[in-house]
């Protein structure tokens, strides 16, 4: 198959940044996008071959732009999964497979997956509603404090809680959910797995998230893990068995707890380019987007190594602030070497909204690290 | 000012495949560009939030694009010079300025104006006739071999031929010219200067072109250059020199010879981000792209530092084939741990088109250099 310059066509449903940031490797291979997303004014507006406003979740959207394309990936899973399968059945190449989307959308089925195929993830259980649960942690079943997770429709963080007492019962929405045992963890970290349609396949080093020590939020992706490395190599190899165990093709971003005895547990994965992998940019060899469009286009696979230490920092917008854009300071962090921002192009910033993201790089973690926290304490996500 | 996510618009005149690797950076920082070339199949017609068809020589296209920017900047010299100088005149910011595009647009002019700064390159004289340089080879005032330059209108090799019997000028146009002693040289060196507009400059390592032992030919632009500390010094205080003599604003990229006894001599410069640069994208801590973008919008420098070798090969038409691209190999040449295309996005190629180039990166520059002799003998730039 001839990709370059040529009459191909990949098309990307969603056009958010991972959209943006995969037309930066397809202009540089000069292979031709079409993108659909909701928001006219999204990201991905420029760069695309053509660009498309429309629902991804409206199944003659999808169909649509399916029947424009050879291949066709996501950026966001949350799309027409009818859509993506009748395409499927059609003969087109839809990656990752609508059937792994479908599985992986209800954290339930997630995890009934994990355990079928032996990959290690922390202990749960699963109920159809709410009062089922209730009913189990009345009668001792389920121990106190335990992760109450809804099987679908969580998001970021969202549809995820820990319930110490029976009262935070009574908060809970009427879903179905997963009640998981709370592990003390010592780590969180990710690994992202590149598979490509022959089943070539390569992990990136473990990154960890470091967290604030007050505010319980991700403040660094650092990549590699200050981990050993018998616990990196662990990680890897389990990373590598989930990819492997969905047949997955294109990225599988698998997130991880390293537990107080350096066990590994799955938490979940992102079958895409993911925010974990965002310092590959500037720090690997081969960035995580050229890494996607290489697994699901079965090119080989690129060196998934880094060249340097690299530490990432989401830009967010600060609270308080609503409106037209600014980015306080950017000059500033721009003066120190190796500190490169990417801004993703959405003019209006919200609290919380995730606008950027900053890549610090250097031949010395150490030094890496202080760069970071200088650059988180420097720059603000304002507006006008 | 405010140029991320802003009303900010940077024009760019030319669309090719400099201009194509200056919006990758654009985009990443959402900077808004406009973009003028006379073709509408330009590698630019993607990735600008505007794109113009038009010629660059034309006063009117030209004045009209400054008119809708803030700043304005070139991806190619050959540009209307007049309307440059009147959006300047007004107030328009262009960088590089119309005043070092018209000095270095002549080479009699360019050679003087090095005379003058005291930097130093090889011994010539300027004739504003052919018949006036003839009397002078006749009369022994000029030595055989020489090399004879047009003062104008050369590019890529173009307008330049060296003179090594007295018939060789039989074949030379009717026009401004010079002659310029054939210096005996062991390496053809460059370095890229950034200098922004508040006057802070860097100097990029020295790159070194390894040529084809019998085709007359570069075929690998090597960075770091394999020479003396000492010799890659003065190369860089010479390149500082040259960008600070014309307060030039943006990228230079300075070519220069290394002669038997290791004096350095400035051949000529390039206003823009260049040929011998393009390594930087994956080898550097900041691309030559960013670099220039930043330069012009007086944003602090990035590191000119490199996190590993780098070696770029030319991916140029073979000879013998026109019409619709085929990179015959290239899967095969990505399979290579540290290799990059680059595919500009030209769909006809033609002989000696330029049509990309590949980067080949690795911790060590042994390694790097046996891979990019194995890229080159790999790929192939052919037509259906």
């Amino acid at each position: 198959m001839n990709y370059f310059s040529s009459d191909f066509k990949l098309g990307i449903l969603g056009g958010g940044q991972l959209g943006k940031m995969m037309l930066t490797e397809t202009r540089k291979f000069d292979i031709q996008t079409y993108v659909v997303d909701p928001s006219a004014e999204a990201p991905c507006q420029f760069g695309a071959t053509k660009f498309f406003q429309g629902s991804l979740n409206d199944y003659d959207t999808v169909i649509n732009l399916g029947n424009q394309v050879d291949v066709l990936t996501i950026e966001i899973e949350n799309v027409n999964l009818e859509a993506l399968e009748t395409l499927e059945k059609e003969g087109k190449k839809v990656y990752p497979s609508p059937k792994t989307l479908r599985l992986i959308s209800n954290k339930g089925n997630q995890k009934d997956f994990y355990a079928l195929n032996n990959i290690p993830t922390a202990p749960y259980k699963r109920y159809k509603t709410l009062p089922a649960l209730k009913i189990d942690v009345e009668n001792g079943l389920v121990e106190l404090p335990f992760v109450w997770k809804a099987t679908e429709g969580g998001y970021d963080g969202n549809g995820v809680k820990v319930v110490r007492q029976v009262i935070d019962l009574e908060n809970l929405p009427e879903t179905e959910c997963i009640a998981e045992t709370m592990i003390p963890f010592k780590n969180e970290l990710a690994v992202i797995v590149a598979r490509s349609t022959s089943g070539e396949i390569k992990t990136y080093p473990v990154v960890e998230m470091e967290f604030h020590p007050e505010a319980n939020q991700v403040e660094y992706v650092i990549c590699p893990a200050r981990i050993s490395e018998t616990v990196a190599n662990n990680a890897r190899e389990i990373a590598l068995k989930v990819s492997e165990s969905f047949n997955h093709v294109g990225l599988l971003a698998v997130e991880m707890f390293q537990t107080a005895d350096d066990q590994i547990l799955v938490n979940e994965v992102a079958p895409r380019p993911h925010n974990s992998g965002h310092y590959s940019i500037e720090a690997s060899y081969t960035s995580q987007f050229e890494q996607h469009i290489r697994a699901i286009l079965d090119l080989p696979l690129g060196n998934t190594d880094s060249k340097v230490a690299g530490i990432m920092v989401n830009l967010v917008g600060e609270e308080g602030f609503s409106g037209q854009v600014v980015y306080e300071n950017i000059e500033k962090i721009m003066a120190i070497d190796g500190v490169t921002p990417h801004i993703y192009g959405k003019r209006e910033t919200r609290p919380f909204r995730k606008m950027g993201h900053v890549t610090i790089v250097n031949e010395n973690m150490t030094e890496a690290r202080k760069v970071a926290q200088q650059v988180k304490e420097t720059i603000r996500v304002i507006s006008k």
